[in-house]
């Protein structure tokens, strides 16, 4: 029979697995609203942020308490850790997902990007939910080979960013200075968010290994 | 007579603060590198950052150790804690520096920033490099009073951030879109690094009072 000790370790997890999705739903819609020019479902992506924050603050008060009263050794104390970081880094995805949204807002009804541009951003928001749902995996099955897909997967996505800034600094781009900042902008949300997502799992395949991995740069 | 575990401590405070100092000497040096257009400064800078990511990489073993050989409690396991997030932030704003000083290499021996903008961002390099040395102070004393402070200068740095996107939207700038997309994520480098910086002084005042304030978001 489980202990308590042992539930409450895995509530921690279930936790963060809800806050991975969490973050896949918030930077789909931010990315759907970003297509489509919807402020409705931009706003909504702002006002669920408040959602994330709340559970990565509850997580960080649990991980306290499982530190000060149980006092973890080995495998758990390294999935203490972990999850007090991977809610730290859950709770950034929110944030970044709630800037593409806000973004939206801000140049409604304006579209953002140029429609040249938006298939580059769909590309780059699939790929992102993707490694949300990658994190959520790995820190369920703490499985190595999930970490080498989503690092895989990143590696698009940094591809995606890196190539941007060819286009934006090309001589005939015609959409004027703030267009290209609102892309390069937007463009770092979604490479960051794919970052911390690979970090998460990198470090919930720690929890089985013992053994970190290089964090990409 | 102080005993090896408080000794411990207390060298993982002293590690912390070396690492504030760190991030605020890249800070500067990228900053005058980013003013005179100095490749050999920023390429320094750039080598320079494996130190703080050596640094943190030892932080959060300390910290490993001792929540797994001590099991602190109350203010020595908030202290960890503080630790292990304190040495996540560090090695972020050194990679902050780290990203001004790339900008310098890549544009070199072009100046990245029109003469316009640079006292702008010598401004917030010296408004940075403050916060950084504020975290240190607070790392140290765990004095609010500091945290206020540093609270105030964050306020200015993200007023100069907020305030340069007019200038780059103003129809009448003239320098092209790549040079704003530049402007644009170098100030996002300083208003990161000093939210960085910020982070470490709330949590550093936490270890004394037990009391989290609201992060600034």
């Amino acid at each position: 029979m489980r202990d308590i000790y042992h539930d409450r370790l895995d509530h921690l997890v279930d936790r963060l697995v809800t806050m991975c999705q969490l973050a896949a739903d918030a930077m789909r819609d931010a990315t759907a609203a970003l297509m489509t020019c919807d402020l409705t479902a931009a706003e909504r992506v702002i006002a669920d942020d408040r959602v994330v924050d709340m559970a990565r603050s509850t997580c960080e008060s649990d991980a306290h308490l499982l530190l000060a009263l149980q006092a973890p050794v080995a495998g758990d104390l390294r999935l203490v850790i972990m999850a007090m970081h991977a809610a730290d880094s859950l709770e950034r995805m929110g944030d970044l997902a709630e800037h593409v949204a806000e973004t939206v807002r801000r140049r409604y009804p304006r579209q953002v990007l140029p429609a040249t541009l938006r298939p580059r951003f769909a590309a780059m928001g699939g790929i992102a939910v993707t490694l949300a749902e990658n994190a959520a995996t790995a820190l369920r099955t703490r499985d190595p080979a999930i970490l080498a897909a989503a690092d895989e997967a990143d590696g698009e996505l940094n591809d995606l960013h890196r190539s941007l800034f060819a286009i934006l600094e090309y001589q005939d781009w015609a959409y004027g200075a703030g267009a290209a900042v609102d892309a390069a902008q937007l463009s770092q949300c979604y490479e960051r968010f794919g970052d911390h997502a690979v970090s998460i799992a990198r470090r919930a395949t720690f929890v089985a290994t013992g053994t970190m991995t290089r964090e990409a740069s």
